[in-house]
């Protein structure tokens, strides 16, 4: 990471274990990332004793008390109303330009919510969504929305992938992303009338993307693009698809192994395979879903990962944040005008 | 299977590598149902020349010439008008009372608008949907719509459940299936419009169904229902990302092993094992998606499976044949006025 004056919010009472797997997660991005600095909301007595724990990460923190926390449970109407809670006051840092970048491990319904009415939308820019990296066999792909928005219009659809070409080009250092619908086959009149509408806008020749039309969720794996956009419902039916077969996989190959004492005599063999192959795929390497489309960047760490997770998250916020992400949202939003090519679009077709 | 007088016709000409690849599932089929009765429609000459090869099979076959058949990549309104394909015609068996189940390998699209068409819709149902079998940790679930509806209101589903519902209890001999419907969180509230209003109208006393709510999928491998309900957009995605995933875990596990020479060393004692895995998730015994909701039974076997495949196509079919699948829907609609339900639920929660 360069030399940029870097700062992260921190909700240190977010997630499981909190805040110790927090503070944890701080200690490992700082060994590798010593330019972040930390402004840690949370119970200060607490907070304290973990980072005293970790003598280098004291000089990269700056610990503010706050006598209240957002809880599991808590309704997003409730929590938007308690200024008090570390979930709220770590938000509010990015808007007061004491932070770029906010990271919690608490409840997403919460931070969402609080996001979008401290932080507010970006001009322009219609609605948020939650994008997050995930593995394909070549690499790693951007899919966003995975659950911001259940239902979605061609623009909605169209300003997703705008976003997501921009957060591929930070994380991946990409030149040209290529840009996909989610879609049930690859043809142009397959699917949904908002996916056919996004289309229309994604080819034009205003946008400058690389837009390679439909991809049907079976081609992902196989790295054939770089950002994929859907509406949120079908984003997380994905990402919750993905997760439930994962384990099925597994758990079926665990079952044969078991069943055979032939099989149970080779593991050995297979260790290194084994911890290589977990390795490759530990989800923790991709923790930190962002929510994106606000004026500032605001991250969501799983809240049962541990302090490399929460470290990783960490990690993705500060590279967007070094790569300008929100700003190249706004300059790439100037000078575009998604109603009207929407409308011309519409014209060309129709 | 039952003594029952079945009758089941193929469309020979469907699929990769036809019609050697339908016979040769015929044949198997035949082995362990020695009862169902095959009406074959195709190419003659080359049919008889397949057919020859399984003497036993001859016994239970009639063919019927026809000169043309579907071709991939024909449109269906296209291959609708045509009535001289055998596609065609062995549908028309299935309306003419000749047979009691259709199986192709051929063009979904074309099977499906043919179905329609012919077999027309059951009275009271407003919309088929295509079904299939899926494997989770413990047992088989029961999956619709997988496409055929890109977009579907509240009663659609609640049809598609109560399809699946008589489904499950006629392909898994089961009393009381838990049907739940497709979502992106457990809490009534989530997820579309669509969802809540069948939500509402599938607690309703009238139908008599084990209805659980909502499930999310990754759930689903846990084995949490039997039948599972989705507007044909989100099951298409949901299906497409199982076997993509499914594809992405085996590579990875692959390329684990082949990078490690101690693990190709082990894989000798891993052969047993990943023999009895490749048994258990083996695609063709999950072969023949059924086109459900019309007065007959349509089904589609994957175009590039094998024998074994088909056969398992024509024995799901055998099974609901047997079960009186299309009469017990036609019986449990009798009684059932779900749009008066829906008004009904409608005014308890507003």
């Amino acid at each position: 990471m360069s030399e940029k004056n870097l700062v992260i919010s921190i909700d240190a009472m977010g997630g499981d274990n909190s805040p110790k797997v927090v503070i944890e997660g701080l200690s490992l991005a700082h060994q590798r990332n010593p330019n972040i600095r930390f402004l840690v909301y949370g119970d200060k007595a607490k907070v304290d004793a973990e980072i005293a724990k970790y003598p280098a990460l004291k000089e990269v923190c700056e610990v503010f008390h706050t006598a209240e926390f957002v809880h599991n449970e808590d309704k997003p109407s409730h929590v938007i109303r308690n200024r008090a809670t570390s979930m709220y006051q770590a938000i509010e840092a990015v808007k007061l330009g004491k932070s770029q970048a906010v990271v919690s491990a608490g409840n997403t319904g919460a931070l969402m919510a609080i996001s979008k009415m401290v932080l507010k939308t970006i001009q322009k820019i219609h609605r948020p969504a939650i994008v997050s990296i995930m593995p394909h066999e070549k690499g790693r792909y951007v899919m966003l929305d995975l659950g911001a928005n259940t239902e979605c219009d061609g623009i909605n659809l169209a300003e997703f992938a705008l976003m997501g070409n921009i957060y591929a080009k930070c994380a991946f250092n990409m030149e040209k992303p290529r840009v996909a619908l989610l879609n049930i086959g690859a043809e142009e009149m397959k699917g949904k009338d908002e996916i056919h509408a996004a289309a229309h806008i994604l080819k034009s020749a205003h946008l400058n993307l690389n837009f390679i039309g439909n991809i049907e969720p079976h081609e992902i794996p196989k790295g054939k693009a770089d950002v994929i956009v859907s509406d949120g419902f079908s984003g997380n039916i994905y990402l919750k698809t993905v997760e439930g077969t994962c384990h099925l996989v597994m758990h079926m190959i665990k079952s044969s192994i078991k069943d055979s004492w032939l099989a149970k005599l080779g593991l050995p063999f297979m260790l290194g395979a084994i911890s290589k192959l977990k390795k490759k795929s530990d989800p923790r390497l991709y923790n930190g879903a962002m929510f994106v489309g606000l004026n500032g960047l605001s991250v969501k760490s799983h809240g049962g990962t541990d302090g490399l997770g929460f470290s990783v998250a960490v990690e993705n916020a500060a590279k967007l944040v070094e790569n300008d992400f929100v700003d190249s949202i706004r300059r790439e939003l100037e000078n575009i005008d998604l109603d009207e090519i929407s409308q011309e679009a519409y014209y060309e077709v129709y």
